[in-house]
Parts: structure tokens; C-alpha cells; sequence
């Protein structure tokens, strides 16, 4: 039995002030950093343990991974950091509250841009400070690589090559996988594992803090999933997620 | 100007009770934590950045990397974990203190394993528990591999093949690095650039928290070395390493 495990990172400073956070490095509160520790607790408790972990090049992903492994006395296994795993880049939205978006372009356009698959924000100018090319952690990308804003479907297209190239053969390697990430990375992972349709994948909330075991099959076919911990507060969680919109 | 940086974790609570430490996983204490993050500042405040960091699979190597780098905001970096940057493994006197160890084997038999470069202090049994093959981290090694007792010499040899080919070659393609390690290894390290004999080597203390620069030429050659931040602060901590004797 196979069991890959998704970890979406505790809120950060911008989850907590409701603005569209994505490629911007924001740190998490101490409550998330409370959120990330109770992750790892619930873990151990259940007998989970790794032998690889993957995250994105953002901090809040990475102090999550950090307390979740320090709880397991897992601090020595190898870690990988990849920008393919960050968050959605919302374009020019990034930084902007939900009122403020609302005030620019409509509340109208604002959910059209939550609730669709395929339509990205307005871009990013490349002089624009916001742009990733200006970030030294992105020079090794190609310039076609680095978004100037997203829609999930993008965001799907850049995660999935790292999910066939580097982490599918670890697991059939025989190594346990830990993945902590973004709402909308682990949605990519979602949709793909699943086979979740554009409709519903939009519509599907991972709550911070919670870990969300898969277990597979020899050919990484999911047999099922669930939440570690309390189950009502996993729905409430994700439920709170939906209605506050920005991720 | 090619700029190499090693840095010895802070205080362990085994380094405050004066016991052998070697390969236990054993933590940084508060005042330990504390020297990791001055550490960052020190380096921070030097200009110094990194592009990849090394460490052990110790979490008192990890947590002095993890802090350093929370305060030169290099989070995101590549890490890369190595049982070969570990601490000498110190056999069947892991775990003891310096009274102890006086005590089972006469204080001029201590003072030759501590004093020379090539006698290891007794084995340890394969059924011990502290055997490294009894822990899954060093699953991956040959039964070669796994020390059941270290003289420095035996450190240098398994250290010195991980930097001729990870270390060295991502040195010499132009990335910044920085070592997270402990006294043996970073000695190791040491000998082999500076050229320090077997004599003069084991007389070396480099001091715990405090950034050691060295200068390399394009064949990585050193031109100089030297602490960041109170040079006198870094003489007298050396000399507290040496009075204290026990790893």
C-alpha cells in the first residue's frame, strides 16, 4: 500500500489580510507555524513516516515542511524545493485585496477569474517589480517558463513535468513521499491524480494545516483519500478557505 | 574572488554537559539557536549570499543551517544532507562524559584519542544500540561505510571523496556555498585546503557559530581565511573548544 501525502502550508500574513499572496515570498503568522506543528503531530500519531519531501521555493511552504519534519524527528531526509510546486502567480492581482480587485475590475470579473479554469488575470509588465524574472531564485529558468500571470490550467502544465519526472519515479522508487505546498499546486495534484473535470476542480478546497493522505496503487491509481485528525474541522476548514476567495 | 563559508553548529546540550556527542542526534540548546541566528545576521551584514548549502544529517548541523539562512531570507536555496559531513563517530564513547570516560580508561588514554590524528577510541558491537546501521537514515550506506569508531583520519577519508565530488565541482561551476557541519568534519575540511598536517590538525578549533571566509583562487587554492564579526570573540571561543576537549 502506497501513501502519498499532501500538505497545504498554515496561513500566512496574506491569508490573514485576504490578498492574492502567489508568487510573493509572505511568511506565515504564528498560527500558521501552530498550523504546520499540529500537521506534523498528527502525522507521527499516525504512524506516518518519509523518506523524501517536496516543496515550492516560497517561505510558507517551507517552514511548514520545516516544523511538520522537527515534530516527526524527521529534520535529517532529503528535501527538494522546486517553483514548479509554488502557489498560482495571480498576475497583476498579486498583492491587491479582495476589495481593492473588486474596486478595479468588478466583482463580476473577480469571480470570473476564482471560478475559471482558463482565464488568467491581466499580466505582469516585465519592469514590473512583481515580475519573477527579476527574482535571482528564478534564473535558471527559461524565459518562456516564468509567468507573468496564471490561470489553474497553467499552473497544472508547469507542475505536472515535475510530477512525472521527479516525484512519480521516487514513489515507484519505493520512497514515501510528503508534498507541501499551495491551494492551487495541490489542486494541479489533485485534478491529475483524480481526474478531477476543469468544473469541479475550481470548486475543490484544501484546507491549510490538515494532512490529506492518497493511498495508491502499484501504478499510483488512487484507492482513496482522507484527512488526518478531525474530520469536521477539515470541512470547516475547507469551507472557510472557499468563502474567503484569495489564496 | 571565490568565496567558500564553514560554519560550526551552535551549542548542543551534549556540548554543555561535556559528553561525547559523535553521530547521537542530539539538539541545539536555546544559547545554540541563538549563536545560529547571529551567525546569519554576521554573514548577512558581511553581503554574503549562497546559492547551495551543505550539512549533515545531524539536526544540530541542520537547525544552525535552518536558522541562518530564516535570516539571510535564503529559505528557498538548495540543501543538501550528507552523513559524510557528520561529526566523527566516537565509538564506545558516545554518550559518555569526560569523567566518565577518565574513568573506564585513565586520563592519559583519553588525552591520546583526543590528541591523535590516528587512533580510534574503542569500537562499538553491532548489536549496540548506537550502531548507525541500526538507524534507517544510514540504510542507504554499504556495511563498509558505516563507522563503528573514528579517528580523525578515518573522518578526513570519508569527508574528502563528498567534497572532490559534489562540493568542489558545484564550487567550480560558480555557485556560492555555504558548509553547515560540525568540529571533525570542518577540520577535515581544513586539512585539506590549507594543507595542515596530522600533527598541527588535531590542535585546530574552529570555533562554534561564528562564519569562517575562506578566499579561494579559481583552482580553489586558499589565498586567506578568516571569522566574521569580533575576531576576539572568535580567539576566545577557539580556545574554550580546546579547553573543553569533548565533541
Amino acid at each position: 500500500m502506497i501513501k502519498l501525502v499532501l500538505l497545504r502550508h498554515g496561513e500566512s500574513q496574506w491569508n490573514r489580510e485576504n490578498r492574492f499572496t502567489g508568487w510573493k515570498d509572505i511568511d506565515l503568522t504564528e498560527k500558521g507555524v501552530g498550523e504546520a506543528r499540529s500537521a506534523g503531530d498528527l502525522m507521527q500519531a499516525e504512524g506516518l513516516t518519509f523518506d523524501v519531501a517536496y516543496t515550492s521555493v516560497l517561505k510558507r511552504a517551507i517552514r511548514t515542511l520545516w516544523n511538520a519534519l522537527d515534530r516527526m524527528d524527521l529534520m535529517w531526509i532529503p528535501v527538494n524545493r522546486t517553483w514548479r510546486l509554488n502557489e498560482r502567480h495571480y498576475g497583476s492581482l498579486q498583492g491587491l485585496n479582495k476589495s481593492e480587485t473588486a474596486e478595479l475590475h468588478g466583482e463580476e470579473q473577480v469571480l470570473v477569474w476564482r471560478r475559471s479554469y482558463d482565464t488568467p488575470p491581466p499580466a505582469l509588465e516585465k519592469d514590473d517589480e512583481r515580475y519573477p524574472g527579476n527574482d535571482r531564485r528564478y534564473a535558471s529558468l527559461d524565459a518562456s517558463e516564468i509567468p507573468v500571470t496564471e490561470c489553474l490550467k497553467d499552473t497544472v502544465a508547469r507542475f505536472l513535468p515535475y510530477w512525472s519526472e521527479e516525484i512519480e519515479p521516487a514513489i515507484k522508487a519505493g520512497k514515501r513521499v510528503l508534498i507541501v505546498a499551495h491551494g492551487n499546486s495541490l489542486r494541479a495534484l489533485v485534478k491529475y491524480l483524480d481526474n478531477v473535470s476543469e468544473e469541479d476542480i475550481v470548486g475543490l478546497n484544501i484546507p491549510t494545516g490538515i494532512p490529506l493522505v492518497y493511498e495508491l496503487d502499484d501504478n499510483l491509481k488512487p484507492l482513496r483519500h482522507y484527512y488526518l485528525g478531525d474530520q469536521e474541522a477539515a470541512a470547516k476548514a475547507a469551507a472557510a478557505v472557499a468563502s474567503q476567495g484569495c489564496k
